[in-house]
């Protein structure tokens, strides 16, 4: 592992990065990218930003947003080298998605990777890795590094890095919330931040459409007769009727986890090729990723998925049968 | 206005103390109280905690929760005499409920009542009024009080400190959310509060009964022909079906305000009584107090009020048609 100091210097001495994030990029991946660029470009370097997928209404109003370029096949027009490819909260290589060969192609004619992450998990596939799970956002990391670089940190980046970590901490909820975020959260403040108006666009903002969803999802809102797990599914059709994107849906699981007295919460999406997604969700002490490994999925402790091939109701009543099940077992 | 030092002298100076809050009190008001009774106990104080109402389910957890006496007559058993009363984040003394006549008798005869107060509206009704309308939550001021004091910070005071300021900034949204609150958050969590057993309580954990208000509620979701009002309502009969209590529709007019483009939203709860509890609640621009004020209710600016006699439908047209008037004419 790298040391934050060798990724400092490698971000002194070059001019000229490619800042790179995950499939279905989130606030974390979104918010540090765009820091980072906009802290070089006012260090006098030039960068270019590149993402295997759109990114999310609720982050358009993030400064510089619109830099962010999703068509690999124009990071191909080459005109100057690149000093490295930043690479940020991306755990494996196969998270690049559509960006990982244009990586690879980069990489092979002598352009270094620079990793930048925080997820346990994360491999050591760059030329340069830092890798740091104790932080709660990619976010803390570019942050760190600013002020190791001694770079100024203004309104617009102090915007987008208050976002990665209110984002990935689920609004500071997250176990890890600690101390030292609270402490960079108020610098972030003190640099222009403003509070009220980023939770609004991030928190409390949503498309009719993600209220129609919820709305849908709730009507099908089961519990189990032991109280413990708690259901609720959307067809095809449904999904079809409302014209619901996958973004209207992210969330909805969370409504069965806040019941009191439920351990296990699920949520079934049938996809549009007839597969059906499930989200799961544990409260105390299910682990939810080894109920999601059962049908080929997997995840965090708390928080897990799976694809499952086959029909919505069959699904439905296997999985729920290894929720209760869980619950008895694991629950000693 | 006194200031904090005066409070501390006070405090010190005295042994037996009443602490009291407000009518349907809140995490800041609980959690205010019990830190100042814990820190006051582990100096050698006693404490008497007392409040006009019941402590809603999601704070039963919190430490020496039930120290708190919801039965004023219990009050009147005199043994030892109080040193002062301290009052709480009540900012008139309505507020205090069925205490105001106790409040009332014991300073008549003699014994002094502390404010400590953040409402930017408090009268300066007892004899010494400490009110910061700065402070993000009554318990920012307990905390620097207790600073002030040299008294030791442990992980119980540290939790019911955590809680009075995650609720009263509605999870660190509210514009009234600073550096310094998130450097005093910091400490909080250093004491020993612990972040996600206490997110989870509060903000995550609900009865089912009020998943199935919101359930109730989105089932009747409309929106005005311009997009910028929502509402919602819940009829007695429906509300009676599912035993509901006011606790359980909390929250719900904030799902309409969440809408893309909206910038008014209502709920509308028909009570026992027949009369309708209107919730307000505004996005960017439209006064919400002044809104209600047109059906005698009020507010803040964000956030409002009333209650309306007469029948449900009418008091809906009527408050629709004001607040579609409100956003045409306060949106120019």
């Amino acid at each position: 592992m790298s040391s934050l100091s060798r990724v400092a210097e490698e971000l002194k001495r070059g001019r000229r990065f490619l800042i790179v994030g995950h499939v279905m990029p989130d606030g974390d991946c979104i918010g540090s990218m765009l820091a980072l660029s906009l802290a070089c470009e006012r260090a006098g370097k030039e960068t270019v930003l590149a993402l295997p997928g759109p990114v999310p209404s609720i982050y358009s109003f993030l400064p510089a947003v619109d830099r962010i370029c999703v068509e690999p096949a124009l990071l191909q027009r080459g005109t100057d080298a690149f000093s490295a490819v930043v690479i940020l909260d991306t755990s494996v290589p196969e998270r690049l998605g559509n960006l990982e060969p244009v990586i690879n192609e980069l990489r092979a004619s002598g352009t270094p990777a620079i990793l930048i992450d925080h997820h346990v998990s994360a491999a050591a596939y760059a030329d340069l890795n830092f890798v740091d799970p104790g932080a709660a956002a990619v976010g803390e990391i570019i942050f760190d590094l600013l002020k190791l670089l001694g770079w100024q940190i203004d309104r617009m980046i102090a915007t987008c890095l208050y976002v990665t970590v209110a984002t990935d901490t689920g609004g500071f909820r997250y176990e890890t919330t600690t101390a030292a975020t609270h402490r960079r959260v108020a610098e972030f403040i003190e640099a222009g931040a403003n509070v009220r108006e980023i939770s609004l666009r991030v928190f409390e903002e949503k498309p009719f459409k993600s209220i129609e969803a919820l709305r849908a999802a709730l009507n099908t809102l089961e519990l189990s007769p032991c109280g413990r797990v708690a259901w609720m599914s959307l067809t095809r059709e449904v999904a079809a009727g409302l014209q619901l994107a996958d973004e209207h849906t992210d969330g909805i699981v969370s409504y069965g986890r806040m019941i009191e007295g439920v351990e296990v919460a699920l949520f079934f999406r049938e996809m549009d090729d007839g597969r059906v997604k499930v989200s799961f969700r544990s409260k105390n002490f299910v682990n939810a990723s080894r109920l999601a490994a059962q049908f080929g999925g997997g995840g965090h402790p708390r928080a897990a998925g799976a694809v499952v091939q086959g029909e919505l109701e069959r699904i439905k009543a296997a999985v729920i049968e290894a929720a209760v099940a869980a619950v008895r077992e694991e629950g000693q």
